[in-house]
């Protein structure tokens, strides 16, 4: 398969783009590295990189961020910024991709388990996890006449990330083993519509 | 208690007034009607709402529009539209409210079973209704310290507006009987953070 993956160059995209690579055609994007760059802010820059790319089988999104404050401390600002990026820019990689993708292909976006477990901090990452969640299950059922499929991994704390933060990596998932999930989207057909909890899959 | 009602000229919004003014004061809020006036598209609007009616004891929202299309069909202007009316909207009643609520106080959102149960034409309406039980679980969790709580009611298709749509009415749940679950939301000290399935409630 030839398999788009955005956000090649963080902690999971790395990690996702390791374990495809063993057995498909990957397109590494991100920001400022990889194949090629691509903005998820921006709709113009992701219809750009599918006219270069396409076609492809799969797009597997590990990209996008959203605003972690107190609800007292969240602007407007830190809402529009986290709506138009994780939340926006992923639910566009769908409707944006959807007319170039193979038919028979699939789309795997990021979640995160603040979805449905919140934290003092998580208002506007919670809404955007579970909005996204919403979303695909949604899209899912839409594309399914083509036999697209839309699927959702949703990541707990990554070790790596942990580290970076100055705390403990046991208190958080190797990045190798948040991957496992993503090519279980991508590879089981069985999966549509779903939230993949990666912490099953380790 | 003293209970501010948001979309109270609505469908919804009418059938929780006539309950809750059973035994509350209720102050109806709508766009063009009731006892104040309020967009909630508009910050300011919100703002200036709370600034006249506090104190107060609860929020109800029974307000909030998303666009209803296939997901090829949906345009830009159709998401801003929705996260911006529906999402942020009733999102900005809680985060400009916890200023003005009594402590031990109560918001309620609405949703809808779309959230979880989607249909061809949802994907917009799915994110928006997802995204804000994602947030009301997380807002919940920080406003605890001063006992105030937030829930949101899951409606399924009303009768009466499947009866203004020319559908049968049977299809759905008559509005004073999903009107229950707000008043369930505001009375029952015990509901935080939860989604009320308004169907439990008939």
């Amino acid at each position: 398969m030839k398999i788009i993956v955005i956000g090649a160059s963080g902690t999971i995209g790395s990690a996702v783009v390791d374990l495809l690579s063993e057995r498909h055609t990957v397109v590494r994007v991100a920001r400022t590295a990889g194949d090629y760059h691509a903005d998820l802010t921006n709709p113009d820059s992701i219809r750009s990189l599918y006219e270069k790319v396409a076609p492809f089988d799969a797009v597997v999104s590990c990209a996008g961020s959203a605003r972690f404050k107190p609800l007292e401390a969240l602007t407007d600002d830190d809402f529009t910024a986290s709506l138009s990026n994780k939340l926006m820019g992923q639910v566009n990689l769908v409707r944006l991709g959807q007319r170039y993708i193979q038919d028979g292909g699939s789309f795997t976006l990021t979640s995160g388990v603040l979805a449905n477990e919140p934290m003092h901090g998580s208002a506007a990452i919670s809404l955007v996890n579970a909005g996204l969640e919403g979303f695909a299950r949604a899209a899912a059922l839409e594309l399914l006449p083509r036999k697209i499929r839309v699927n959702v991994v949703s990541p707990p704390w990554v070790s790596e990330t942990l580290v970076a933060m100055g705390k403990e990596a046991s208190g958080g998932m190797p990045a190798a083993e948040v991957a496992k999930a993503y090519v279980e989207s991508v590879e089981n057909r069985s999966k549509d519509g779903e939230v993949l909890d990666a912490r099953k899959f380790a």
